[in-house]
């Protein structure tokens, strides 16, 4: 949570309600050949005109030059620094296959591989081994039995899949066995604490066993593993808050994200307008709502410019009906910048603007990077936004006499 | 304090004068009708000019998002970070009545209020009793004996007064006897740490004695505390900075809150034209004045647009005066916003200029919010306000080899 030890003492409810647009990987660079970066390519009448009359600024996620994942870049949305609330890949990973975990269960990425007889990693990946397939094999994986600790294999991607350790004490300090690199054995994992010497060990056992079932096979003929994590314990957003947030996301990594949160997950469809309409049928029952946009991000990570711009034009169009539903305060921005010219995330600040009553313009006529660079709110950690959302919805009273 | 713990190593003591002008309230939002705030719609030519010629920014007192007290908003202008330093509501009414509080003293803001003949509160203030009668009033609570504690109460305006506790061993982890909502009793004080238990008890004993001392009076005829606080201990700002600093304010608050940080108090009147007076008498005298100017902020507390321009006018006008004592240093800022608009104390961040020789101006057209955005010195905690104050006046020496 925000590093202000006095922020119970200022949290009120009120009716208002916060609507927080997250578009995912929202900023972007310039393209080399038209100097105009993705947002200020895209036709964006409603994003614009609404930035005309909101406090705009420009956010960082975690700290200048680090590119977050988007762990890191939601959480600091909602107000957790995310250096001390650390969610770690294995417990993302899981999130995203929609698994719930809870308190104390330990997950880690796991990979499909190929080993030689010898035991040499020739394929991280299995040769990206069909999904069906691996679905089948974390079938067998599912017969292990490891003493005093329930294992799960969920399948995911192609290769990939979640491990999902559930027991008591368990820890989630212990090495990956994924050497990230080939041409050498997969490493045996090992307690990085003296506590962790349990979880090691049935680690190790899953993973012979998983050799011996999986012997018969060409490809994917090993499993390795990494980001062994921990569910952190982190304070509920409703409790911290004041607040009833509820999330509406397509995408299960971003739910998860959010019920470890606290917030109530709203179910929805696969897209942005069931994700609308979701949040349409259930918008007065809530008075906070994390709406997350997916597509930008996706164009982006693909390095596909056109495509990021054609999917910031298709959010443009959903706006007015965002309006018409009336939020007290409309939130628009992102967790990172992900430019298509990077077909990454990036360190870059990303666009924030806040609409409410209490925010009459601040001459910023569009809404870009270099628009937003010259609003009322200035460059911000990320972090800073949370409260800023709750101030203009009148859900703070004053600090301190 | 800043937290710059080389500041010692690098504080020198020189000839300059630094004067600090806060304008109580100063930062604003633009009128709906006008789409201009106070300071874009007042006419300032002489802080027009200064801001011409000075660096420019824009200061937020605590963290974006949270509208400061005037306590926490001075405090962080004088270097102290007002999270760290805090100053609790029965101090700083007590520092208001003008009352000289010190080391290991306890003070609550206390009510007078009037509760039916079962106990129940049936008007927290007692009608807004008048001052006169509240006086009395304290005069009889000053009989009340307790062992071990010496009991004041000082009178305020109307239902207000201030109880101060003196003695050895005193505690601030005392609950607060107002419910602070009506139809309801009257609360007893409980010790929120056992080394309070002493305090709760002489605060409860007192409060007992009240009620039988009152108990003729139709409308005060009981009292309720809250915010019981102690004098915290604080870095004193000579010291800390080789300074020998004077504060000139009208209000007694705020010379209560310069004396506890180590300013001398120059005696004043009642007007802004008392008080550059009283500057002009002593200017000669110390290296760092803080100067008061509290009629922005009343008329902005009162919602009153037209009259917080007034006020930023009037305050225009004294600008060549205190020019004209050619302060090596001239700050203009605020302790927090006070947008009319919203008739309270905002987390607006508040224009900041520092005028000096060292300064040449940062094509920053105007005083105002939008203006000083744009400035050299950009966004600002107002913790950082100080460092810059000596730095243009020459006062501190280079850090590190």
């Amino acid at each position: 949570m925000i590093d202000f030890p006095y922020l119970s003492s200022i949290v009120q409810k009120t009716p208002s309600r916060i609507l927080m647009l997250v578009v995912d990987g929202l900023g972007g660079i310039p393209h080399p050949e038209t100097g105009k970066s993705e947002l200020e390519t895209a036709h964006l009448p409603n994003l614009d005109k609404l930035a005309q009359h909101s406090a705009a600024g420009l956010v960082t996620p975690v700290v200048p030059g680090v590119a977050p994942g988007s762990g890191p870049g939601h959480l600091a949305l909602f107000g957790y620094d995310p250096i001390k609330y650390y969610i770690g890949r294995g417990v993302l990973e899981a999130l995203g296959s929609g698994i719930a975990l809870h308190q104390g269960d330990v997950a880690a990425r796991g990979n499909f591989c190929t080993v030689s007889a010898d035991g040499v990693l020739v394929d991280r990946r299995a040769g990206r081994v069909a999904s069906e397939v691996s679905a089948k094999l974390c079938e067998r994986l599912n017969t292990i039995r490891v003493e005093g600790v329930r294992i799960e294999a969920h399948p995911g991607k192609e290769h990939r899949f979640a491990l999902v350790l559930r027991g008591d004490g368990l820890s989630e300090d212990v090495s990956d066995t994924d050497p990230n690199r080939q041409d050498v054995p997969a490493l045996k994992a090992k307690a990085l604490k003296s506590k962790a010497e349990r979880t090691a060990t049935a680690i190790n056992t899953f993973v012979g066993q998983a050799r011996e079932l999986l012997r018969d096979q060409e490809q994917a003929n090993f499993v390795t593993l990494r980001g062994l994590s921990k569910v952190p314990t982190l304070p509920q957003m409703g409790a911290a808050y004041a607040l009833q947030p509820a999330a509406i996301a397509a995408y299960p990594m971003y739910r998860g994200l959010a019920s470890v949160l606290g917030m109530r997950v709203i179910p929805t469809g696969a897209t942005f307008t069931d994700e609308v309409a979701s949040l349409r049928t259930h918008f007065k029952e809530h008075d906070f709502f994390y709406l997350h946009y997916k597509p930008a991000d996706a164009a982006g990570e693909d390095g596909n410019f056109d495509a990021k711009v054609r999917a910031l034009e298709e959010l443009d169009r959903f706006i007015p009906s965002l309006l018409n539903l009336a939020p007290d305060v409309l939130v628009v921005t992102g967790d990172h910048a992900t430019p298509a010219v990077m077909a990454a995330h990036s360190w870059h600040p990303v666009p924030l603007i806040i609409h409410s009553s209490a925010t009459r313009g601040d001459s910023v006529p569009r809404f870009t990077e270099r628009a937003c660079a010259g609003g009322s709110l200035g460059r911000l950690p990320s972090v800073n936004t949370m409260l800023l959302a709750l101030a203009h919805a009148g859900k703070l009273v004053k600090f301190g006499p």
